[in-house]
């Protein structure tokens, strides 16, 4: 059984030790009510992976967990075919003792736009809101943060998570909680809160943007990555119905839209740091998400449309500073 | 003591009697712990209203209660001298025993522009969110709303209703409760649905829409009225700091862009009936109301701009109507 | 469906009033989540019970509710046949329509102990904790209490008490709900509250004093009927295992013990007002209760004894006040 | 300020952590809310003792932390005044330094007469409840119990055992939880769990047994001590005010009484381990107590009765099991 253990241990004598009084009550009713119909065989896949820690361990350059050398051809055969059940896999990608999870996303090459952009992550407590299946906790590990914590609802992301973490030794002080932002108690302490990929699902970005500012600290940075249009600050796309396949997108601001907004929220230093079309090389369908990806949501005819005929997928990354308060 | 006794026992037997399963609990700590420092001064005013019925009563074309000649002058100079305790007095014109209460709002002008756009009310059940002191609510009776029930959280708009009330003779099937949309549990009952005035200063306008469509049966009917601007539907002004004067100002959009925005959330048959840029005539300082007003709140050396630089207000009024539910 | 509708109208305006913050809570989620399996059919009883007044009605004397000749033969018959479903009937006896419903109990015979030793009820609130199918809170009205409250969780004798409350025409100011004492907030109202027949299943007979306390006002008076055994201050009876059969049966004391209790509670002028042994001829089985009664309870060797052995049967009443509170 | 963190942490891996979903919020609760105008002194003085663990301990044969010979003289001055602050010291005796804390009983005798008595504590989880300062908890510890949890809603008394868990170096598996036993959710789990002194000060002893009995695996150990009287199963005192000058006193069974409820309750293998009347050398003033005490309490004239007339302290200690359920 999935548990969370290590991480109230790890939290009762740090900053977010309040967390205490809501969480594992939260987290109890998700494990006691909690049915998505294949968490047990994927529980049971968790079981079976190896608890010996790597030798080899890179999560700075990649993501890279043990060397093929480091175990026999069966087990690599059998690790092979454990996490193939986990499938789709959508982040990454993964070097698993040298099995290469070519994920749906390069989401190294969204790391590698913003990394150095950002203020350093040495020694940080970190959040990921929207984490997915981790791939960017690893990276901020690997950049130094002291913790990092993600929230992503997704049942499958958080088996994906637990068996990269399984592999990778099992104590990194990094943990993954299978709730909504909504659902996180304002504790104003992260020195570094991330959103990526999820403003444009919230029916209220603007009531987003106030949880964000209320996990950080005085000081703290927000990282915010999301779909954008162009255009002057007035400028919001909202889709009739789906955008590019997706269901429940609600707003696509222009750039400057959303800097005003978060500026109205009261983020201070407020800037664009990206600006990218995604291409159909880093969103692809590939041997471990075998599902339809990008090419299958643009038009045929023109690939700077959907085909919804929507401006094809454009992303921004802002960041900004919750300013100090002078009261406190 | 102000007591919504008399509501719920109207809504016992009636298709909104589900809200007895939590109206009286908010409304009770609303009693307990609402703390505004005028109420008790407020209350006293109301306890020394007449009591005694109209004779005559017009809330058709205008909301006349009384005349000069059911009562004698002195009490005609009391009454005054107690109606000017609730002043400022923002919504209106109202006619009471031919007190002339000249109100900031020519609330009539507005009423005038839209009663032949939406279903008749006749023996309807009405909502009116945002109801201010209930000058709507009156009218809305007058066309022959079986029931009407306004929501607005001000304590003076509640003291100016209550008063009105009881000037009519107390008994009319017409209730304002002080609480926000926020706190009404979704009834899907109500024939009718007027939310005038609001939107834009909700943080999330979409939440706004899906509270106001759980208001209403299958079938029933939205009229929508808020600041709008002009453009195209990717159009939406979000204020960087005041509007007009005004804090807590979000979401302005184009009516293009707020049609959009009603028909993504469920509703049909959706169209702008007004479109009206407000007059300093409409708007304006009074004896009732002696404050700034609009003309206040423009540029002095170009009334087309707020003294913000924004376009000067302009309000568009919407009429949709929500679906049968196939499943119901 | 069976509805609290009347009963919310009724005490809406009544020194009753702040139960509506909390009890249609409490009953809606009783008629969403009760699942009594024969509450459909005795619904369906109860809607074909007819509807018209009776002519003759004496709640003074006894139960007796319409006569013979004010309908049909066939009426008799159908409406006889309707009763017996609803079979066992513990309390009564009820004449409707000249049918004897005669019961397991002669709860006339206990009222006729103890009608003439409590304040007369002219007027009075009155509560009936434990009331079973209500037969004493009809009495109660008989003898011209204003309002009378029963609550008894059992969904039979809630359904018996609506029938014969339709028979009786319906209007009258007397409502059962179907919760337990430990759901009713204190409210510090009732001119009377009775407690028959409910101490000794009490795991906390001293909370139970309490709670019946707090829904006394100051001045009011309690009647408190319970099974008690011989002896000193000091002798309570706690049986091992049944007593006479019932499970659930805790604290057996002593009239000297309750008294104490009673006084230590804060009760004031505590008397005992009747001790009887519950005889063969009182408590027994009739064509309207064919199962086991107060005869197989007992030893058949020595029916001074129960069949486990312990003392049989023996009720006392009591009646206590409630002290004015010279802070209030 | 006094912390719960290392609490939270031991038991999060534990069969304890299910206490994670709860505690925490009330704690939280205690910390935010509680307000004992001392507390803050009370804090004061506990920052200020020493943190170095002894170098002697002896929790076996009685509660003695460090030596003399350990610290300088003015130390032992220092540490004598500030743990007079806490005056009055009931539960004890405690050896502090060799400081002598001659408490108002004599705790260790009434340990020495039941440690014998119960199943030996060697490696099992405690539970204490009403625990005082929590000197039997050090006993407890000292008999090599795995870990000891005590719930006593005191704040003086809660200072006294921090302040001794601080002497004894911080680190042993013994809390005090500021909380009574009716917050504390079920938890099926602890080996052993003691009430003393507790019962009688019960409103329902009879939801006390069960409430112990929840805390209780199946197999567990209950030790139960309370006051009563002689006489057979049905004898039961409820003083009618005070008894020995406490507030507060409901029910003193005899033991035979008790025993019963014990089984009634479901409990098995229920035996008196012992039978005692405190004498006045077991509770008596002290330097560190210098308040009235036993012999304050007792008709001068006849210390076989309290000043109230009552049988004079008799305490009897109880020992039972809960049986294994065989569903679970």
């Amino acid at each position: 059984m999935i548990s969370f253990t290590s991480f109230y241990q790890e939290i009762a004598d740090d900053v977010l030790h309040h967390w205490l009084e809501d969480l594992p009550a939260i987290l109890g009713k998700w494990q006691r009510e909690h049915k998505h119909g294949e968490l047990p065989k994927w529980e049971k896949v968790l079981k079976k992976l190896p608890e010996h820690p790597p030798v080899h361990l890179d999560l700075e350059s990649e993501v890279a967990i043990g060397r093929a050398d480091e175990v026999s051809e069966s087990e690599i055969a059998k690790l092979t075919s454990l996490l193939s059940i986990y499938k789709p896999w959508r982040k990454g990608p993964y070097r698993l003792y040298d099995i290469h999870i070519d994920t749906e996303w390069r989401s190294d090459w969204k790391w590698d736009r913003l990394k150095d952009q950002i203020s350093p992550l040495n020694n940080r407590l970190v959040l990921d809101v929207g984490c997915g299946n981790g791939y960017h906790m690893w990276r901020m590990l690997g950049a130094g943060a002291r913790r990092v914590v993600g929230v992503d609802p997704s049942t499958l992301f958080l088996c994906q998570f637990e068996a990269v973490k399984k592999l990778a030794g099992g104590k990194h002080p990094i943990h993954l909680l299978p709730i909504g932002i909504q659902d996180l108690p304002a504790i104003d302490a992260f020195d570094t809160v991330f959103s990526m990929g999820v403003l444009y699902h919230r029916r209220s970005p603007i009531d987003h943007l106030f949880q964000l500012k209320n996990q950080l600290r005085d000081g703290g940075e927000l990282v915010l990555e999301t779909l954008v249009v162009e255009g002057d600050e007035q400028q919001v796309l909202v889709p009739h119905d789906r955008y590019a396949k997706m269901n429940n997108v609600w707003y696509l601001p222009s750039p400057a839209a959303l800097m005003l907004w978060l500026t109205k929220c009261g983020f201070e230093n407020v800037r664009m740091v990206n600006l990218d079309t995604t291409s159909l090389a880093e969103q692809r369908s590939t041997e471990w998400m075998p599902n339809e990806s990008l090419v299958d949501y643009l038009d045929p005819n023109d690939i700077t449309k959907t085909v919804e005929g929507y401006p094809a997928p454009l992303r921004a990354t802002f960041v900004a500073t919750k300013p100090y308060n002078p009261l406190s």
